[in-house]
């Protein structure tokens, strides 16, 4: 019943192609091949397209929601609907035994790193990485598992309370998620966005506190408002250098600055002295943990459907891609 | 019985000078007339005349044990002998009102930022600022509770537990209390240096787990191997951008760096985006509690002694000075 064949958006030397006739990837020990029920564009995936980390080759994508096909010696899981987590340890080194698998240096990440992604019929991942999807969360909804976690990461590494001041910079896909996590811990959230639109996305769901900032001199007029009553907590989700510069303004003393996204090029003259002075935290933030995400759309405790900007078959992924990457665009979704 | 005119070294235009006729300061409301028993020499006040953050006038020095010369209205801290906290707020603004007073924007510091300092026979600071030295803590230990506080903030602010692999990079005046402060947390430590001499002070108070890095080939070599066994926290204490990149190549995925000291030149071309990917935490650390830095000293659980490599009077400050700028030495001590 499985095919030997498949339809893949890859990441080729002459930029995304899709191809019809891609081999259907083979689970190794220990995996599963999950069919593919619907999958995301992330912003990732467009660095990839324009070249971040060089290097990569094959099918892109890493958010999906999907069917377990085939999982040799494991028949429970067959035909359950999964998510699945992205990073693969190889298990024996020193940092996988310290539990630190999903930052092992010979790690694959599904779609970005030595693993085909979602972007196609079918994938692999361990049986290890998967997490059965509640039955009352549709595919819709489980699909933003992977970018909802990344955003829960942050309450994992910083402990924000309901006094904290918070103020978030960025309005994008992860940005509108994060913001929505930021506000569960009841804390003085302030988003910073450019798009009329998607910050009243986040004042449907009672984040009202926002500031909207245009591309010329008016947000420098906000961002100066603002740091004059400096926020104990800043997450920066521009994915921008300028977005860094602004969210170290916005920090109070001995606050601390979240790094929620990754921007190719590096910060030239980095102040590493202010940092001192102001004593200052600085917390890298990647992917995080799926089960309360998966616990958070099972309570609707986040609204993702209002993220959906568009919805392409398999067959035109070289278009959802090129549609994701036009401004203003939230989620795109691919579905096979 | 106090006179009106003191010795004092100040940072003119032309350079560090001795004067012979220098003012005595006049305490204001809530401020004590400390006169100097014992001065130190950090290397902020070498930073300060290699022309770090150009622009300070004024008698140098913050590291001090003193006695309260004249205190009006709080006759009790008469004849007192105290240390004193560096950093002097407004008092009134948002900081100051959330307890940030010594990260005040309109903030004094001691000798570095518009307050004359410690290098003279008089000073001036706030009641609030002074602790009284215990009677079994001879000046040249009370002299270092300043830098030992400034070391005891990493445990303000960074939970190392005994079971922590930490690495320190820099064996300088500073480092030197850091790293008794840290293996006070009995966690696993190692203190890279380049000097012999420095280690084997460490060697001396338990610290055995040290690694003498030449400046050539050699110090690659170290790092190459240590980085293999990454640690859950590294701090870097050496004050220069090298010291940093090596610092971020020790740290694990997860781990925590903290920057103990500031450099002049800023980094080029820091890349943020591996502290994403890695989900490193940056921690910037400055001043620290005076009061665990007394205890310390008066529980002997802290050499300090080995440390001091001179003394001079305060007739001869700028050859002090001077002499503490020299590679290997480590504190100078300044005397009336």
């Amino acid at each position: 019943m499985i095919p030997k064949q498949m339809r893949a958006l890859a990441l080729t030397d002459d930029g995304p192609r899709l191809w019809t006739r891609y081999p259907v990837p083979v689970p190794g020990p220990g995996e599963a091949l999950v069919r593919v029920r619907l999958s995301g564009v992330c912003s990732t995936d467009l660095q990839l397209l324009a070249g971040y980390k060089g290097g990569y080759r094959g099918v892109l994508g890493h958010e999906f929601v999907g069917e377990v096909a085939a999982a040799a010696g494991a028949a429970e899981w067959l035909g359950r609907r999964v998510v699945g987590e992205i990073n693969i340890g190889c298990g024996y080194c020193d940092l996988c035994r310290r539990g630190l698998g999903k930052h092992c240096r010979q790690r694959q990440t599904l779609g970005i790193i030595g693993r085909d992604g979602a972007f196609a019929d079918y994938l692999t991942l361990p049986l290890a990485n998967l997490h059965p999807v509640p039955s009352n969360v549709p595919d819709e909804q489980a699909v933003f598992t992977e970018p909802l976690a990344a955003a829960l990461e942050i309450l994992e590494q910083v402990h924000i309370t309901p006094d904290s001041r918070v103020v978030q910079i960025g309005d994008g896909r992860l940005g509108l998620l994060v913001a929505q996590v930021l506000a569960t811990t009841q804390c003085d959230l302030t988003v910073i966005g450019r798009n009329p639109e998607k910050l009243a996305i986040l004042h449907d769901q009672g984040v009202v506190n926002t500031v909207l900032v245009g591309r010329g001199g008016g947000a420098q007029d906000a961002f100066d408002a603002l740091s004059a009553r400096a926020a104990d907590v800043v997450v920066d989700v521009t994915g921008s250098p300028a977005g860094f510069v602004h969210a170290r303004r916005l920090v109070r003393p001995q606050g601390t600055l979240v790094l929620k996204s990754t921007f190719a090029e590096a910060l030239p003259d980095f102040d590493v002295s202010s940092l001192v002075v102001d004593e200052i935290t600085l917390v890298g933030s990647r992917c995080g943990p799926f089960t309360p995400a998966l616990r958070m759309l099972q309570r609707r405790a986040v609204a993702v459907e209002p993220l959906i900007h568009a919805r392409f078959s398999l067959d035109d992924a070289v278009e959802a891609l090129d549609y994701a990457g036009r401004k203003g665009v939230l989620k795109v979704l691919i579905a096979p």
